[in-house]
């Protein structure tokens, strides 16, 4: 059988079952969410996480500087942390290097991972380095937080409001602009980028920056979500999710779905539809959460947006339009990994 | 700069230097033993350890059987964790999978996993599976004890035995036979490989076993070693390491060295010296370690077999032979993974 037939998560429930439970009495939660949890004492737990980016298939060499690659390795675990409302501590790094990359290219690289584990707390204590075909970094994260902190998947009532950090599909933008520039390049040599107007999409595409500070915002409020995941494959795919975690619906608001002016701008220039970047478009590494609703008001502006709400598991999960107001049912949908490449 | 210049280790200093000094009251133990470790609280720590292993560098899928390279992946990592004297508890792998490979391929990688983690006490928690140009294994094990009893590399005095567990050469012995039954398949597509006589040698190559049992061993006999560290890349290289990180020099005694029947057996057919598959080969997984010599009579009979013994620094490192007595300076050589490929 083809991995394209059963996809990435088909695989992974597969390999899920081969494993069978795990008997041991330290463990809270296993494969399955961001991060595992398992307890080390005095009420408190590890969270621990793994994400690698490989050559060719996360990233294209061509267009990304090295030094935002490393960064962008640790930040998307740092990310998965922060999805399970804890904070990071410790990272392990297994690096592939291909022969023909120079020590200065691999100093780049870890520059970048040095910048981002002083920014988030993180100590790099641990690695491997070795020969490889392609440029791979597998980056493992161990967090910290109280047992009683920690927010899953599941938890989400019909009823609670569904929210985000940030904005939406600007990584998906940035990447967007930087294929078609590579393509501009393969047609003309001479093709000179203007990358000036589209800082803040590549910024988002090239060194996401994982949203630890909602970490802190909900600790100081004394709030803790009822459900919470990271936007790595976009927000249709992990709205399904927090609904299938949970047994719950959803409902979302297009109108209310939160896009930077340079995504909306972008998206104009390639003729097409900005709200398609938003729902479906990866790598944003904002948060994604459901809270009751009386809490919000006790969260500090600025950060937080609701979107939608959860519903009755019958009522599935749908997107209320902003032009006519009808519930559209939103395709459970995002990146695969094995399925057709995109463009990389 | 060529990586090839500098080598794995001098690049390991490199980037070491880069990230500069972590400042983490809880770290113990940074980038620079078998594994890192940090304290979680209540006397105890965790040690935390990454490995991978990546096709065309460290196996050739022509000849590995994946069931027997899933139980290898997380059996290296469980050998760094007994070389700080822990124990296993909690791993995480980062699959890069092929796009051409099968399902079942991918789940019997999957059962050699789980049997090793069954094995060793270990429980696969978490994971990232990616599509890759080539099949990667990356491998986060972390692991447990009381902060008093981890062994690092430093902590050996002159005068201490120099000891290892089981036997040596064997692992790299299943390698060359391997390779050699590659090359006369190449030559003779109608070759019939007959391994009867090979199985010890194969299996310590496709399946090493760590030697948690030592760390058990220890544990009942009140026994802690000066120092230790696991022989993956040869005895010769990791001697070298115990010296270079207790300031010391040492002495080994050629004829004490332990060697299976099977693997004299087979450097003879290939007309080699064994002793050199002993100092040099790699991949045996054995734990060498030092104590005191009162101390070695406190330990079971069997596992333990003394070869040397620590000396001071200026005395540098070597080899008595076993034919002439005289002391041969011990080349710090074994496998650099930027230097040329031995075969694989």
């Amino acid at each position: 059988m083809h991995l394209s037939e059963i996809g990435e998560f088909g695989l992974i429930g597969r390999l899920h079952h081969l494993l069978g439970p795990t008997s041991d009495p330290d463990l809270v939660q296993s494969i399955g969410d961001d991060a595992a949890v398992y307890r080390v004492g005095e009420g408190r737990v590890h969270v621990v996480t793994t994400d690698a980016l490989l050559e060719g298939f996360h990233f294209d060499r061509s267009f990304t500087p090295l030094e935002r690659l490393g960064f962008k390795a640790m930040a998307v675990n740092v990310s998965d942390i922060a999805a399970m409302n804890a904070r990071p501590r410790w990272a392990t790094v297994a690096l592939g290097l291909p022969t023909t990359i120079g020590v200065e290219e691999v100093e780049a690289l870890y520059r970048g991972m040095a910048r981002a584990c002083e920014r988030f707390g993180v100590a790099l204590i641990g690695g491997d380095t070795t020969a490889a075909a392609s440029l791979t970094l597998s980056v493992t994260l161990i967090g910290e937080a109280r047992e009683e902190d920690v927010v899953y998947r599941h938890g989400a009532q019909p009823g609670d409001l569904i929210c985000v950090t940030g904005d939406l599909g600007a990584a998906y933008a940035g990447l967007k602009l930087l294929l078609d520039n590579r393509d501009a390049l393969r047609r003309n040599p001479a093709h000179q980028p203007d990358f000036s107007n589209w800082q803040y999409v590549l910024a988002r595409q090239l060194a996401p920056t994982p949203r630890l500070e909602a970490v802190e915002a909900w600790s100081r409020a004394g709030v803790r979500p009822t459900a919470l995941i990271d936007i790595s494959d976009g927000l249709a795919s992990e709205v399904h999710h927090l609904c299938d975690a949970s047994g719950t619906g959803a409902l979302l608001y297009e109108a209310a779905l939160p896009i930077d002016a340079e995504t909306r701008a972008l998206a104009s220039r390639f003729e097409e539809d900005v709200d398609v970047y938003a729902l479906f478009g990866g790598e944003d590494y904002e948060l994604l959460f459901t809270l009751p609703e009386r809490q919000f008001d006790q969260l500090p502006r600025g950060l937080f947006v609701p979107i939608g709400r959860m519903t009755e598991p019958e009522a599935g999960v749908h997107v209320q339009t902003a032009e006519t107001g009808e519930h559209v049912p939103l395709q459970n949908a995002g990146f695969n990994h094995f399925a057709r490449p995109e463009g990389l």
